[in-house]
C-alpha cells in the first residue's frame, strides 16, 4: 500500500485573493515580518498498487484529471510505502 | 528571507468529509484502488527574520493563533532560507 502526498499550488503570476486575506489576518495579528503568503492544497491519498511506477502514474493521472486545475495550478507529489 | 511550508492536516479520528467526497470523485473516474483520501491545507508564509530560531518560534504561533484550528488540527512546518 502507499500514501502519496499530493501539493497542489497556484500558478507564479496567478493572483491568490485566499493568500492576500490570510496575509492581512496575519498582519493585523500583529505579524509584520510576513512578506507574501500563497495557499495550496495538500491531500494524502492512500491507493493498492504493487510497483511504485504504477502508483505514480495514477497518482499523476489522478492529478491531471480531478485534483489539479492544469491550467492555473501546479502540482507535486511524494509516494511512501505504508504498511 | 524565509520562506515556511506549512501543513495543516485534520488530526487522526477526525472525520473527513471533503476526502470522502474526493473519494469519492477518484472512485467514479475509475480510480479504484483508492482506498482512503485526507484534505488537507498547505501554506507557503515568505517572513523576514534574521535567525531560524526567530523565524521558527513566528511561524509556530501564526500556526497556534490564526492558521490552525489546534482543537482538530495539527501542523507542522518546513523552513527555507530563500534569496
Amino acid at each position: 500500500m502507499w500514501r502519496a502526498k499530493i501539493f497542489v499550488t497556484l500558478r507564479e503570476g496567478v493572483l491568490d485573493p485566499q493568500g492576500q486575506a490570510v496575509r492581512s489576518g496575519l498582519m493585523s495579528q500583529g505579524f509584520k515580518a510576513v512578506s507574501d503568503v500563497r495557499i495550496g492544497k495538500y491531500m494524502e491519498v492512500t491507493v493498492e498498487a504493487t510497483s511504485i511506477d504504477e502508483v505514480s502514474a495514477m497518482v499523476r493521472a489522478m492529478c491531471e484529471r480531478l485534483l489539479a486545475n492544469p491550467v492555473m495550478e501546479d502540482y507535486h507529489f511524494i509516494l511512501e510505502e505504508v504498511q
